[in-house]
């Protein structure tokens, strides 16, 4: 049985205001509240329809499949939806490779690159605060469980930039230089901007090193790639440098 | 004006059969319908709210919004849906890099593949008869106008294998060689396996090159790189390899 108010609850934690107010993010599925489970997150509560999870009585909550639609933001829910504590945020570890992201939108997009910090070892995820909050549920689901492993923080990118003259500042730009030929430090913060418009022109006055992706098909109608895939590339060609 | 048989077959091409059968894909936006426009493809009809699109008048179909939430399988429609034909395949050109998929069922996946393979000129990409069609809508919408730069062709990927043994096969698996320090050729084929299962074991047995991507944070509980994550990094490193 879930009551109204609790409905009302998870229902509004797709609103960003409602996580920040709240401080509670959802989970929806098995495999994405197992991953959450064993990270040193909170359990706030869960509601199954069947008893799957070793939880705390006083947490868990079994529930009729109506109940289950009601609370879930899925056409086809699975089985499962947790509630869990959004941590407080540290100040960001600004040490080895960083990479912030200058108003990225799109929920999975930002998912993935989360999840290829986590693979390629960047801890910190600088974020501005125009990109999409890490908390969406869309992002969680995306990120599949790298959430709990890669700080995310948001702020303004600028003042972090110019507070901190020591760390190299790399950018990601359709016209740069070229990724393999160019010489830059394997560490330091590496900017990447939005789907459409790319970096902001405030931080990319920050931005001293410019580095583009090159083109090895022969169309001049290619899409540039998107901003997921340009992360997996560059994390690619940092970490190879660094260690190989 | 949409008459109830044009409405039949368009929402009809959802389902491969009926694509098949036609021999024809929609496009839904003006964006995506403007890059096909100006590829060799052939328009088969064109319907907008407006008119936006230099086509010839007998193919134009100016109608209303409620005729095109009819046709659309969007839930906010976007001003222009087109039928394009399905061009004819041809015999797969097997030289330089080529990208063999061996199962991929996310309609996203392939898209951003598609669109990788344009990017890094990658002209030929194999695709086993259980991977997800490539002019299913999504696959369109995600491969951003690549579609109609890339060669994709179905086939049993073990006969081309087996019958042409002079072109070097490489994989990518979870336990195989670094990719950053391994020995392999810069042309062959790449093959790339299922979102859950890798690749099949019918095909693994013809792939002596088992390829990873090491990586790089100590969790052990990161998910593996998703494949278009995956085929992002690859090609990365073999172009660099080839060209720098």
């Amino acid at each position: 049985m879930v009551s109204k108010s609790q409905i009302k609850l998870i229902t509004s934690l797709e609103q960003k205001k409602s996580r920040t107010k709240n401080r509670l993010f959802i989970v929806e599925g098995i495999k994405g509240i197992s991953e959450i489970l064993a990270s040193n997150y909170t359990l706030d509560s869960l509601y199954t329809t069947k008893e799957i999870f070793d939880v705390p009585a006083s947490k868990a909550h079994l529930i009729n499949e109506a109940d289950l639609k009601k609370i879930s933001r899925l056409k086809t829910p699975q089985t499962a939806i947790a509630l869990f504590e959004i941590p407080e945020v540290k100040s960001p570890d600004l040490n080895g490779l960083i990479i912030a992201l200058d108003g990225v939108r799109d929920p999975g997009n930002l998912g993935t690159i989360i999840r290829l910090c986590d693979w390629f070892g960047v801890k910190t995820l600088l974020c501005s605060k125009d990109t999409v909050d890490s908390y969406n549920p869309k992002v969680v689901q995306a990120s599949m469980g790298s959430i709990t492993r890669v700080q995310v923080v948001y702020l303004d990118l600028s003042p972090v930039i110019k507070n901190n003259p020591g760390i190299p500042v790399m950018g990601t730009f359709l016209e740069g230089e070229n990724l393999y030929e160019a010489k830059f430090p394997s560490n330091g913060i590496l900017v990447l901007g939005n789907e459409a418009n790319g970096i902001s022109k405030e931080v990319e006055q920050l931005v001293p090193k410019k580095l583009t992706i090159p083109q090895f098909g022969d169309s001049q109608n290619t899409e540039s790639l998107n901003v997921a895939m340009a992360t997996a590339v560059f994390l690619g060609e940092f970490r190879r440098r660094e260690n190989y």
